[in-house]
This record gives structure tokens, sequence and C-alpha cells, in this order.
């Protein structure tokens, strides 16, 4: 297959100063965010909204997205007018650390090397915790000069991140909405995710890392992993009625074709992933997901982490998501009781699974955009 | 990797005289079928059980596994003094028709060639159905001078069959167990199926399904493929209980060696599979099981498969089976009573997952031999 026609400079970025020391003891020489934003910053520099993307997520949350043309992930979220409003709030995201839109990442030219034209990192690129890019993050944001954060949010991974903020720069974020997440990953998280990696070390074309310097992508590997990661993203009621036991064609007992459409999208899934997403970010990102573990980071207690914050958190969660469902917000919901924060939670009535926090949720975005415009009150921001 | 080192004529088994015509319209003039027994057929030739094994187990309930020399796969249920007593009945489990321990299926040689040394049928084999695997069983108890069956029982797939014999053949079936299963596969089941697939198909050593003429075992894909399936087999507080985020060794933060307990159980339970199992079997007998849909056989009615039925049923369900949810097991008993049929049905509280049927679950033990005493009396059998 071809490999990505968008060189990674091609993306909107930054190249930060000082480089970043990541949790496993590494120092990144070269730290690349790339980054996009919509709407303005006011003169205060009080209205800026990050925005955290979820595992195979990019920063093009609301313009086309540069390699398969589509519109942003979040363009019923974001925008004039919309939830998160434009006219409103200076709305930035960036490319996570580790991933394959522009960031620093297993993509990336190596920095540990004087040679001029160095290989890139690919398997080598270090480990990289939800912490670290966050970190990555808040470089990005004391580049723009912007001490404080209106709001952090993201769903799923982006939730992680979100926490991580608010734990970790409890001064630089106002509000805080985490969606469908959880503190740390369970069992089974970890176990589908493992089956994603599997898959992609299995395809010939890994070249065990070295897939780049074979001008060969594992992409049937990276698009099992899509196929797996896709199932737990939708609750059976979608799936059902996305498919049923709908039959394509007349090819009834026909031994390996699509017979149910229901395979035949998860193979177009999978293969259109693979136009855009690199398999060694795969791996890193999975990973990140799986350290994750915000009590274990505060000595084994959760409420520890939001110890003395003054954050306005709106926990939110879906009640078909079961890759990470109610309960674990509910634990976050009530580690930040126990730390005596200010915090709402809201669990969305819907039957589309986990995906509901991209889709067409009218309470979720509504619920939303009612936090903001609270939380702008309170802040003090122009209505 | 070496190749299973049992020959399939290894098996206890019976070259049935005049083959099989298939749903899908071939007829395999050749018909070999794999069995086991337990326990002794009595004279009036009433008290035969038949068990039907789950997509990847084989005939071997109750004694060693010739390949990986394991006890049988329900040594707690078959036995004497067991729920499924083998002083009182005769067992007998037969593999599969596509399986890979001894009956006809991918491994078995080609019959519609006049060579002397045909090849194997391999991915040529052709589709079959769970009708098919209980015709195949049906005949071998007319082999056998079993007219009618004291109960059929079988757990996931063999539950399948079990409601399969009931539709099929409801006068040589006197009581009939289908447990933790469903009367069709849900777009969530397909949609892992094919992960599974695609996973087989994505090996370099699938070699477009001729992988036996290379010497090779596509054994990544088909390790990949258990994994998925294992995890769909626990529910998440087994999976935790089992692993929870307990870390092997002091590798935190390395990148991709097994770190998590589960990720390297897992793995284990990948490649300790492919060692016993085949993967165009596995192709095979997934297809079997996506293709299956009892009311779809009787005009889009359940309640019509079981019409004027005489078969005593018990239906029985685990509470915390995600695969085959206690749901579809409602169902099943909803058109058993719609059909006026004697049904009693049980849920089994317990935290396993769809694996329950296969671990130490008293209750679900007691029920299964209360439902036999009870039937035993009714059916006139000596104590």
């Amino acid at each position: 297959m071809n490999l990505p026609d968008v060189p990674e400079s091609a993306h909107q970025h930054v190249d930060l100063p000082g480089g970043l020391t990541l949790d496993c003891g590494v120092t990144l020489r070269r730290l690349v965010v790339a980054y996009r934003t919509y709407g303005a910053l006011n003169a205060e520099r009080s209205n800026a909204i990050l925005i955290c993307h979820a595992l195979t997520g990019d920063q093009y949350v609301a313009d086309k997205h540069p390699v398969t043309g589509r519109d942003g992930w979040w363009e019923m979220v974001v925008g004039p007018g919309k939830p998160i409003d434009t006219n409103r709030f200076f709305v930035i995201c960036t490319n996570v650390l580790g991933g394959c839109m522009g960031s620093t990442g297993p993509r990336s030219p190596r920095d540990d090397t004087d040679s001029a034209d160095p290989p890139r990192w690919g398997v080598d690129f270090p480990t990289v915790t939800i912490r670290d890019m966050v970190r990555a993050q808040k470089k990005l944001m004391d580049h723009m000069g912007i001490a404080r954060l209106f709001a952090v949010i993201g769903g799923s991974m982006g939730g992680m991140q979100v926490l991580e903020w608010a734990s970790t720069y409890p001064q630089a974020v106002f509000a805080a909405v985490p969606i469908a997440c959880a503190a740390h990953h369970s069992a089974q998280n970890i176990a589908f995710n493992e089956v994603g990696r599997q898959a992609i070390f299995a395809d010939p074309h890994w070249h065990g890392g070295r897939y780049w310097e074979h001008g060969e992508v594992p992409e049937r590997g990276l698009a099992v992993a899509r196929m797996v990661a896709h199932i737990t993203y939708l609750s059976e009621q979608a799936l059902t009625r996305k498919f049923g036991r709908r039959v394509r064609g007349a090819q009834a007992l026909a031994p390996f074709g699509d017979m149910f459409e229901v395979e035949s999208y998860l193979r177009h899934q999978g293969s259109s992933f693979v136009r855009r997403f690199d398999a060694a970010s795969y791996l890193t990102i999975t990973r990140a997901t799986d350290y994750f573990d915000l009590a274990e980071e505060h000595g084994g207690t959760l409420a520890a982490a939001f110890a003395r914050t003054r954050t306005r958190f709106c926990v939110i969660s879906f009640s078909s998501d079961w890759l990470y469902p109610t309960s674990e917000s509910r634990t976050i919901a009530r580690a930040l009781n126990a730390a005596a924060a200010n915090v709402s939670f809201v669990e969305i009535a819907s039957d589309k699974g986990h995906d509901a926090f991209l889709l067409d949720e009218p309470d979720f975005h509504r619920a939303l955009a009612g936090f903001l415009r609270g939380c702008a009150e309170h802040a003090g921001l122009p209505p």
C-alpha cells in the first residue's frame, strides 16, 4: 500500500525548546507538538479550551482531515454556536505525544544520534505515559502564554488526559470534563489492547518493527487491531441496529466471502484506518493507556490525585458504554467527592455504546454546553 | 512449529456409509465421525446421553487429551457419581463435523477425486452448518442402534446443537439441556468471530489456506483468534480476579514485554491452543456458528422450531455471561413456552462469565443433576 502522502512537517506545529524528560527516564531532545486552533484567544488569555483526543483521534477536531479528507471528528460539538462555541472560546487540540500526525512520535527522526539524516524512531521510540502527553501539551500552553486553561475536555483516552491535567496542573485548569473514561485500565481493557498489539506483531510486514525500512506497513495486523477496538466502541444494540444479520448479496453459505454486513463493515473500518494511522504509534499509545493508573501515581488513593483541587469537574458517562462503563465514572466522581471537589456527574442514557461521545447525542451536548456556560459565569468570562 | 503428532486415524472413529449431503448442497462421499463413550449402554438402549462440545472443544470429555495430555474438559460434570453419572448413563461425545480431532473436516483427505493419495480438503472443505453437525451425529446414533437419546446436553456451540437436535429430530430426544447459548448469533458474536478469521488470514503462514502444503501453520493468527475469543469467555470480574493489573517482574514501562499478567496469560492461551487446533477447522466451525439461526430455518418464528415437541427442556444461563447473555436464553425459553413445551429455565448466579459452564459451579451442577434425575424417573429408567 502507499504510505500517507502528507509529510509530517505539513501539519501546523511548533518545535518546543528544551525537549521533554519522560516518566520512563529518557529525555527527548526534540519535542514537536502539532496542533489546530479554532476561534480567537481573548486579550486576558482566559478563554482557552484544550480538547484532548482519543486513542486513534488527532488534532483535526473541526476541519477536514488532510489524509482522509473527512470532516473533523467533533464537528458536532466544536464550532460557532456549537456546545463548545468557537465564537466564545479559543479551542486548541494537539496531536498527542507518540502520535503520527505531526507530534513527536515513532515516525519522527531519532534525536539521539549525530547523524545528519537520522532514521525514524520506529519501535525504539521510548515508552510514554498519559502524563507525558499532558506535559507536552503543557509546554505548548506555556509557549502560547496561556497560564490557565478555561477548560480541558476529552473523551476516552482524552478523558484520561483531562484527569491527568487536573491532577498534575490543578492551578492551570479552571474546569475539567472527563467523558466516557476511567482512572485506570481494567484487565479487560488491557486484554483487548493486547490482542491488537499481537495482531500487529503477527503481520509479516511488521519486520520486527522495522517496516519503514522495508517500505511496507503491517496493514493487515493494524486492521485487525482496529476491528477489535471498533467492536468495543459499539454497544450490542448499536451493532445490531446497524447490521443485525443482514446478508450481503446472495452469497449465503459461501465460505469466506463478506457474508454478513457487519463483517464487511469491520473490514472497511480496518482498512481505511491503516491509511491514516501508524502501527508503532498504535503500540505506543495503547501502552500509554494500559499503564495509566491515576491512583497508583498518588500512593494508591484516587482522591489524593485531586487533593485541594479548585477545578470544577463534570464527569460524563454513557449508559451502554461497556468499554469504560458508568461504574468507572462513578469511581472518579466518588474520589472527587472524597477530595471535596466541585463535581457534577451525568450519565447519559444512550444505546450507542462508547462511541456515543462522538455521535449525535443531544442530551450529552446540552449537558456539556450547560456546564461550560455555568463555568464561564463563575470565571467571569464576557458572555 | 511441529504439527500435532497424533494421526487422525488414532482417534476412535467410525466410517459411516452413505456419506452426508450438506445444507450447502455438497455431498461428502466419505463421513468419518470420531467419538468417545463413557459408561455402558443398557439392554433397552434407553440410557444414552449425547454431549455436544463447544467451538474449540472435542470428544475428550472425561479422559486425557491425546495432544495436550490434559484432563477431559468436563471431568467435573461427567463421570461416576458426577452430575452426568456414568454409572447410570451411557455418555457419547463426537468430534463435530468440520473439526480436527478425527471427524471429517478440513484435515481429511478430499473425497471428490480419484487420486490414490488425495490432498487434504483444507479451505476447500465445504461450508457446514450446525444442522449438518447434528445430522452427522444422528448417523452415528443410527449406527449404534440408539433410536432415542435420553438426553442431549451441551454448552455454547454445544447448546446450539442441542437446540438443533430437539428441532430436527424431536422423536429422538427425550430431554434437552441447552446451556449458555443462543438460537442465533448476534452482530457482536459475528464481529468477534470475524476478527479471529481476519487474524488467521493475515498470518504469512496462512498461504491462502494451503499451509499444509508448506508444512507450516498460521500459528500467530490462530493465537490472536484464540485470544479474542478467550476474552469474550471471561467476565470482567473473572479477568480482574485472575490478573487485575498485576505487573510481572520489574519490567514496568518496558515497551513490549509481558508487562501485565493478563497479557502473558493470553499469549500462553493463544500459543497452547495452536498445538491442538487446526486453522481451517477454526474457520469452518466459527462460520457454522455465525450461520446458525434456528428461527430462520422455520420461517422466522423460533417457536415453530419446537412445534408439538414432547422433549423436556432445561435452559441454563449464567448471569455474567456477556457472550451469550441470559436474555438469549430467555428468548429460547419464551419460544418453548409459546410452543407449549415442557421447559424449565435456570439462570445461575456466577461472576465467571461464559466459561462458567466449564468451571466449578455447584449450583449449575446441582441443577443439571436434578433435572436429569427427574427426567430419568419420567423416562422410567431404573435408578
